[in-house]
């Protein structure tokens, strides 16, 4: 692909990520898709088998961009670990009202519309949060030795981030996050080796 | 109303509870709540004022009924509350695969897809989200004195339960309920009075 498909093949790919994330599978068709992205419907077909095709790519792509956006934080965040996963959670908050409540977890509402539906996309949600775990609990040995205990501490973080992104948007009020952060503060915390 | 009207209306809002939790509001029509409910497309109008209406009112009936049910287990399980709270998320875990992962919580997958997009909605799922925090933190005083800390252990149960649920369906696996069950007990072992 020449420098000019690869960026319209992005384009194409954030925009879904956006109408996914924001609204859901359902909801977002390749007429809304080419309009946010300035892309033809044609050009859509061009990189993509159709619209199934278009989200499997767009749940993969934006579930290893924000896996490593949330591993990143946790790497540069503050050296104790426990506060590190504090900061998961506040900056969460942050960016949450930063996007007026819009953007959260780029897969969770797919995810939950597919998972009975659509198997080639649950398939796809299904090896995100796979990655995501994994990703996790490696970070969270540091603060845990057993690895099943630290593979609970990781789903502990995801599910609790995940079911916080839930309520905040609904309320639209960052506390759901916050307290979901002082919690897992308290649980990390509790099983520190 | 009399009994047949009853039992129509709670026909309709039964087949809308299922295909709202199963697979959205989006992708779910009158047509297809027809179909599963055996009630007319005349009927559900001579009851509701249309898709949003009764979908604002199947998630405030399921949510109350959901609430209840979790309270429910809660009162009636172990006499030790925090084993109590492990009991919810091996139930939750039992449940879902009975439903072979179809039946999660019943307001979340329409809770995210309309947090951007319909407000009406979105305040249904707000009011559901507070009172089931409400119901656990009265709850969890039984366990933890102070009531900040209670409203925290209720707000971790409930979003721990809700990503767990998201990460059950897409995995087509009980271990993140399970995971979920065994941190939950965790940090509710750390904050006991």
């Amino acid at each position: 692909m020449n420098q000019a498909a690869v960026g319209t093949r992005e384009r194409i790919l954030s925009a879904t990520g956006t109408l996914l994330r924001r609204q859901g599978y359902a909801a977002t068709g390749l007429q809304e898709i080419a309009g946010q992205s300035g892309a033809r419907i044609g050009s859509i077909y061009h990189f993509f088998d159709g619209k199934e095709a278009l989200a499997e790519a767009s749940i993969r792509a934006s579930g290893a961009a924000y896996g490593a956006m949330v591993l990143d934080l946790l790497q540069n965040g503050p050296s104790d670990p426990v506060e590190a996963l504090g900061t998961v959670f506040a900056q969460a908050a942050a960016d949450l009202v930063a996007a007026d409540y819009a953007d959260a977890c780029p897969i969770a509402t797919v995810a939950l519309e597919v998972a009975s539906t659509n198997d080639v996309l649950r398939q796809a949600t299904s090896e995100v949060f796979t990655a995501w775990v994994e990703g996790l609990t490696h970070w969270c040995r540091r603060l845990v030795d057993d690895p099943t205990d630290a593979r609970d501490l990781a789903v502990a973080v995801l599910t609790t981030l995940e079911g916080a992104f839930i309520l905040a948007r609904a309320q639209r009020s960052p506390e759901p996050l916050l307290g979901a952060g002082r919690s897992i503060t308290r649980l990390a915390e509790a099983m520190r080796a």
